[in-house]
């Protein structure tokens, strides 16, 4: 076991298996650049306040750096007795650059550390993410302007509905992503404010230069309130709801291409290299991918639940339980990153299938609110045009036709004011192309755009 | 049982059991100021466009302001048997004003018409909550400059770790619920977006002006896509995500009045009127408030978990299982709102024991630190005066004496160049006001109102 | 505001807002039967004891008798001002019997006492949720006989896999609900516990006869540790749980049901007094039913978190917190409940469509399974059976043909010992009846009364 | 990439970063025992049934041990690119014995293997954690032995409430460890049913033998239904909320212990080797471990949502959101079996401070109950002596004495009926003792080997 940092006041040595219990580095290691970055600023300040001597920074400096190479090349040799990424970097610099190394924890706690860690690797995370929705929604902009003439039904209930452009389906994932990025920027400048001088909790007793560092380090402001500032997790929590609305987002859309590659629906085939099959049944061909993401929701949403449950009714300032933010937040940020690429790279194979759409969209009695509307602009007030239909769709229904397909006469059963020019009116295409109000379906077409 | 708005193509009547199990008038009939108000913009935009004629949207705007009347007064009779606060209304209109309320209905659906309702009501209720959680804030800072020169210990891992401020612990809460608010005004201009002009999913096949409605609404703007309108629900999980910290941050805080106000730490004395006793133990005064509070953090982290899983899966556009969300989010607010100005209250009344605080401060080596840093000052390494200073933590538990007590001949023992100075280095109120960093507990004074 | 039953020690009045904060009457009313009946057990065994004398004892019985024959009725005054029900109800017997109610108090606290009532009225819930389980098992029998020679594909990952009987699928969910009561008996046994006796946390200093309260109340057994009893709310969280798994079992049936009446499959009709319309599309007719079960399932999800999170860390014994226990547990009997009884109605007015069911099973290669098995049965290993037909459904693709439709020559092509006999193989009549290994979709009609 | 099992129908290769996306080898590679395990009892039941012949079955079986003892010893040479532990060993076997290590999947699917080896392996686990709950709750026993005279404060709300003994204490946990391992052994038998024979979903075609494999590997039955089968995930969400319970509990006990190591409560010292210290403040000795537990609490918590959300809505029968299953159970059962035995070890080295505990009894008017209850034996009403003894404790407090420390004259002005006797009456091991209903605090020394 190594020496700890905290050892002087201790009779006994740690337990073996307490220490394992205790230690953060298999999972801490991570944040290891951000870290030696974070640490590096610190010093640098150190000396600029004449805390730390030139020289003394400069061994330092030199020492992080050296560290920070070998471990981006493979060649740092771990030592896993030690505690956490931070304990292990100190004593790595002690190893390289002698008693010195010891100055530059002077004004800083290892409460105020993690959190300046953490806050860089969710900064560059949330660029990621960012990134990889706008990806995403670059996806769903070609596909809408490729498919801009393909016409499917618009479900509620999972019934059809009304007849809809597929672009304009599309691009309704569009928005639920353009809400998640917005969400995403916003939690970034709560993310991108400066933890490091609030020491343990009460903040150091050295005239550091928070400012400074916060400049170095590219943070926007300072943490006003030190034992807030150790204690705080709300930019993980942020971060771990806004993924999982995001993956709501995404399981929605990876609902319906496993109901869209049905054999029932067949609105697309997806390319075999994203899908697998049976080990028994030989004709299978599987959606793995989108149900994967499905799953995975329930991943976020319990990774959120965790942490949440965790800060629970914690006294003021730091506990020990707020380590656990950190697997959790981790492998949020891996799920959501690989469901973004792998679906984003599924979604330009998917082939859409106009055809079954369209057969798809003549049956159903879709146009049923386009009749309806029909008898309003003929004069008939809204809710007896409604009742009307709904029972020229019961005849069609009982006589096993469309609603196009009815006789002038039958029609004009219903309803006297029923012309000619019903027909013309009926036409799924310009169903679409009469709602033309901004955010409709037949708006579509003029803002394909939307970025 | 009431006729539907929706009946024209059905053979049979609803099943009773089905018709109770699917109606939600017995809580959404809360919606209605913002159902009518939303109603009422709909009719003067149709009138607006020659879709309906003034003397048809004047009556239709009489009958609903009537209708508004009479629920406001408690006079309005109310018809059980309606399906939902939107039917009800639309009936109650055709009621007073005759078959010309049935035009109110066109180019709208109650998809979009949820929607809208919904917003109007969250709208107002983040109005309501963001005031609450300044009123907090307020009092924190009166509380905080009313005992501005009250020491307490603080803590960390729940272990005394270094004298703070009590007006810097209580402004770590201040800052905690400033992230709230800052996440609810956010929140609040993503609510404020108009749905109205989605209809069913597909849009409106009338020319409807949707930019004068979100005029008449007050909305920032009006959805970019009528099948992500209809569904979206993000804007409820935000809110009701938002909350979920909130009250995290209320049972941290809660949690400390528990504590605080026991016979072991007394730093409390809570009111009277904000305590109850018990049934059978006669000296009994409990804590019930900030317990309540604390316990019902669990309640909306539940309501949270309740959305997301409802809404995960879904394919596009509404599916019935959102109605589920209203339930969730009325309780919400009123958990929020309730708990928020409770704990306020609460606040204004509590009595805070200087004299015990003062003493918790003197016991437990909590200038261990600030011993160290004078050591640092003195040349030695920080990790040095770190182990120095624990063995004499040791040294001074087997001698049960504070640091303070030791005698100069003692602490030689542990390093000569510990001298004379010490004794007044290590005064709490000397070692807070060395925090003068911004964001250190000694830099609180001169920063009272941060707001 | 009424006199609390705690009052000597309070200088102060309670304050009106804390008071309704405080309160949990709204709810726990519904409790009344069950505080009745344990307080006339409490009361008779003080009697036995000879704590009470007879006379006193039959005053009390009378007066709680009273109390409860006017609640049941609906006459009885309610006092709004209590905190909950146990006071009420001692408020209510001291107004009726005079000083001698207040004798009844003796040895209990309002901590055994509510943990009581909520195990007298789950046990009731659980017998109620089983017989309700139960009647969802039979219906789903019925279902399985009147539809016993009904074949539908069955689906893995939501592709067609192989051909099923309709009742091998019921049964499915037979074996769900199956498990689910199991579950809830076992519960039972654990709710079956007497608290009463425990008092505050410590048991009471009478000497009181648990043995007998237990047997008049019908409890297995008394409770062993009086500090865990009053403190104790796995029975509720087991109940909550119990309840999540059976409304993920209802959750899939009910996808399915909204699954199978969509236009595509087509595999059912729901009946029209189980549907809804839109207020906007005349021809729609949605399974609002399944939709809304599926929804709630995340409703009851919420409350075991809320109840869950709320326990998280609550120190021995009896907290406030706890309090919250119970609009959690009413609210998930009410929604089990209802979703059983509604889904049982709606189940069996389904008419299942068996003709398109069967077009479903042929096509899809669903027999390629069974074709790689004949493979086998000819020598072949399964591995190179499998990869074999894994070609031939290419080929048949590739041809838009079924297996079945491939000539002798084209099936020579790819293996020379398919012969003859692979025709009747392939039916999927044959198919299912050669899965005759118990369990297995062949096995059901032997075994179509598993209860 | 490695061939897959299921490649015969596919014409592209898979993509890469969807077969890493979609395999699940790197964490269900702890389940190779159970999978070898299982492969073995298939295969003997094969050749017993004449499916497969004797030395065909001979060379598997000899295949699969040797795959297992080299995977046992670390020599077994991983192949990465295979997508799961099932494929790996499939074609590790038919490295070793050539083809005929293709027939042993026969009548089988991964869909009934993987629930197989899940079953299997929580199984064991299942067996771990109840032997893990039994040391600790003999640690329990034997803490309360050693220290059967001690007494301390028992809380409600956490103020003191009344003198317990503190084996009454700590047997509350021995309780709801009882209560857990109930409830781990009733899943046990739910988990302890055979899967495999149920093939993809449909049974297998072949004519297998369940039973024998079920007598092989120790199962107490066969599944019914083989499309329940293969989607039934129920037994590993009843582990995950088994386990969500115990780590409440054990949060309960972990608050306590950090309430305890306070220096205002002092109740307990912890052993160094259980501690940790800060890397700034020298004489911090903090209780990581009883916090760590707390954390991790909501980690269980958060992967029972995480498979109850995963599981919500999926149509029959598997689908690929299920492999989600594992990692959340994986990490459940490793943190469930440290915790408890960190804890336990924990434990058994905490110091109990007696005198501390002492104090704490004779300071917060712990007998007011019984003061009470003395004037109930003197013949005064319960609601009486409640309020009577109510305001003595207000006269006390104002006065800044104990209850014992009143006055015979004093307390003679609040009631006539108190007299010489009361002293001994309230002394903390009378009151104590005076509480023997079994249960109670007074009857535990009689029944300490509850087990």
């Amino acid at each position: 076991m190594s020496k700890k940092v905290w050892g002087g006041r201790f009779e006994e040595e740690m337990d073996a298996l307490v220490d394992q219990f205790n230690a953060s580095l298999s999972f801490d290691q991570r944040l290891y650049p951000h870290d030696i970055r974070g640490s590096m600023a610190h010093c640098r300040m150190l000396a600029k306040k004449g805390i730390l001597k030139d020289e003394e920074a400069a061994k330092i400096l030199n020492g992080l750096q050296e560290i920070k190479r070998e471990i981006d090349r493979g060649e740092f040799s771990w030592d896993d007795s030690q505690e956490d990424i931070h304990s292990l970097i100190e004593a790595a610099l002690v190893d390289r650059v002698g008693e010195v190394g010891e100055k530059l924890h002077i004004g800083r706690s290892r409460n105020d550390q993690v959190s300046l860690d953490v806050r860089l690797f969710l900064r560059d995370c949330i660029k990621n993410v960012i990134q990889r929705t706008e990806d995403l929604q670059r996806t769903l902009i070609v596909l809408a302007e490729k498919n801009f003439d393909v016409v499917l039904p618009g479900y509620t209930h999972l019934q059809r509905a009304q007849p809809v452009l597929l672009a304009h389906h599309l691009l309704a994932y569009f928005e639920m992503l353009g809400r998640d990025k917005g969400r995403l920027q916003e939690c970034g400048r709560r993310v991108n404010i400066l933890p490091l001088g609030s020491a343990a909790l009460a903040g150091p007793s050295f005239d550091l230069d928070r400012h400074m560092v916060a400049r170095e380090l590219e943070f926007d402001a300072i943490s006003a309130n030190s034992m807030d500032a150790v204690s705080d997790r709300d930019f993980v929590l942020e971060f771990l709801f806004i993924s999982s609305v995001l993956m709501m987002h995404l399981s929605r859309l990876s609902e319906e291409l496993v109901l869209w590659s049905t054999q029932e629906f067949g609105f697309i085939t997806l390319p075999d290299a994203f899908c697998t099959g049976s080990s028994i049944m030989p004709q299978k061909k599987n959606p793995d991918i989108p149900e994967l993401v499905r799953g995975k929701t329930g991943r976020v949403y319990g990774h959120l639940v965790s942490v949440l449950t965790m800060m629970k009714g914690l006294p003021l300032a730091y506990n020990k339980d707020m380590q656990e933010d950190k697997e959790a937040l981790f492998d949020t940020v891996d799920t959501v990153e690989s469901c973004l690429i792998v679906l984003n790279r599924l979604l330009t194979g998917v082939c859409f299938n106009r055809e079954k759409m369209k057969q798809a969209v003549e049956r159903g009695y879709l146009v049923a609110t386009d009749l309806a509307d029909y008898l309003v602009t003929k004069g008939m007030t809204f809710r007896k045009a409604h009742e009307t239909v709904g029972k020229m769709v019961l005849y069609a229904i009982d006589h096993q036709k469309e609603l196009n397909a009815l006789s002038d006469a039958e029609m004009k059963r219903f309803s006297e004011i029923i012309e000619e020019d019903v027909r013309g009116w009926l036409e799924p295409l310009n169903c679409i192309q009469r709602r033309r109000v901004p955010g409709a379906t037949g708006s579509v077409p003029d803002g394909l755009c939307p970025g």
